[in-house]
């Protein structure tokens, strides 16, 4: 029988405490970076409430320097992209010589920044999750849990399904956890952008659940504005969206429960909101295209001053 | 002597009692339209408390039917623009065969409208003035009080210095009220607009005062995008703004005191927003020009959900 890979995870939050015991439970050696949560987990254990069943791990192989951590076979970045300054110094340790990174954050452009680091051995994965960290080394999994995986390569261009990604991919599926395959990870996450950059805006911006927000007729058209935007954008970057798909990405939010958004619960709990990731990054592959998104740009100007505000408002 | 010419308010609130106060206690016949002020003004008279020396006015013509009214030389419309769907009831029976209008109102076009009921005896009047009703009949004048006054042609063409404009403009003076004389309303209009557009807008949306706004670099940045767009709608319509026009509102705006915006207090205060007559027209002349409006569009369409959604949330 063959060695399981080894998984280490940065960021053991609401996707990568969830996704790090999945592994764990499932025979996989995983390696827990802890850093405020670390003496929590340490005395108590991690816990995992999940609509696939409950976990209460003690038996997890944590630290709380990055220093003392082997290599991985695969490292899991999930920490807030707000974060991710910390990743030249956090990666090249974990990865040594053959090392994968995995990438399962919000928006667009991490891969690429990760693989100027350590070159071509990243792959990227969006999380359809449902999933908070309710307090330290206490994690919810609501709902959902899919995760869309796709390889990266250092030019850009499709990858298509690699040996890299089957491997990981069925590690996932073996600690159940579903894996949709995505021959295309940067065309899956211009697509989730589609619904991101909208709803997760304006929901910080306006105060307001996603009921409604899609409920409202002038919201309703500044979503299409804004996804026509993304799109526009996307097909400069040669990912061809159909233009069906923003109206299923309109019935799709008429279907959801209401729904605070993750940049709206990071608003609220004066957390740093992921504006780079999700609207600064496509900003910028924008205007390298030179395709306008002046809707996308207030958007963006907006959440700025709401950040900037949240941080001069925080207690040192 | 000359008989001096009468004055119909309507909209006894910040600008209408603060003007109407003035031109009363300079010995014009004012005549007042009050609806949910009538009892206390009747009983206790109207109290102007103000930088220009404080009135508590007893002798007051008033009125709570605009069926009592006699017409009157000159209408003030000072209403909410939200109210103005009452206009074309109100307005015939105050101006009969000769009288003139002058609308005191914020934003575009309500002056187009009232010459469609009324024919080219319209004129304007943009306020610079700091006011505010702070209980029934009772007004706090706070600072400024200039008015830029200029006549309408239907044409919408520049009307100079017309008689009319001057012989109103006179009144003004003799009730001690600072006038600006415009030969372009509708540039002074525009130019105004330049200001409310980016400041009522996002002070409502941002839940910030305009110093705040100002200083932020983001935020400055849209606000300089947002006038461009004004500035190219209102050169479409034949209106020439200098570039450096925006500078100064900046600048202006720095150097004033921290202040809550009109259209922030009506949203604190669950009182409709005058969306249309800021936002709603001008974006209606940008369409009839074919030309863009997008981050101005963006924000009307964020006012109209938080409109909406406190209409919603008002108890009838």
């Amino acid at each position: 029988m063959m060695t399981k890979r080894s998984y280490a995870i940065l960021g053991t939050g609401a996707i990568g405490g969830l996704y790090g015991a999945r592994l764990h439970a499932a025979g996989f050696p995983v390696r827990f970076l802890l850093h405020r949560d670390y003496q929590q987990v340490r005395d108590r254990g991690l816990r995992v409430d999940s609509i696939w069943g409950d976990l209460h791990l003690h038996d997890l192989e944590i630290y709380n320097d990055v220093a003392d951590m082997p290599p991985a076979d695969v490292t899991i970045v999930a920490l807030k992209t707000t974060q991710n300054s910390a990743l030249p110094k956090l990666l090249p340790p974990l990865v040594g010589d053959r090392g994968l990174v995995l990438v399962l954050q919000n928006g667009l452009g991490v891969e690429a920044d990760i693989a100027r680091m350590i070159g071509d051995r990243v792959l990227g994965g969006l999380c359809f999750t449902c999933s908070n960290k309710i307090a330290p080394g206490h994690i919810h999994h609501l709902d959902e849990g899919k995760i869309a995986l796709g390889d990266f390569r250092l030019d850009g261009q499709p990858s298509g399904l690699t040996d890299r990604l089957e491997a990981i991919a069925g590690d996932l599926e073996q600690a159940g956890i579903p894996i949709e395959r995505q021959a295309d990870l940067i065309l899956a996450r211009w697509k989730k952008l589609m619904w991101n950059i909208p709803f997760n805006g304006l929901s910080a911006i306006l105060d307001a659940k996603t009921d409604a927000l899609v409920a409202d007729p002038a919201i309703r058209t500044l979503a299409v504005e804004l996804m026509q935007e993304i799109r526009a954008v996307a097909a400069a970057d040669q990912r061809f969206i159909p233009a069906d798909f923003i109206n299923t990405m309109l019935t799709t939010t008429d279907a959801m429960r209401p729904y605070l958004t993750s940049m709206k619960l990071d608003l609220d709990h004066n957390r740093p909101l992921e504006l780079d990731a999700i609207f600064g990054h496509p900003l910028r592959v924008a205007q390298a295209y030179g395709v306008a998104m002046p809707q996308t740009l207030t958007l963006y100007r907006q959440l700025k001053f709401l950040n900037d505000r949240r941080s001069r408002e925080t207690p040192v």
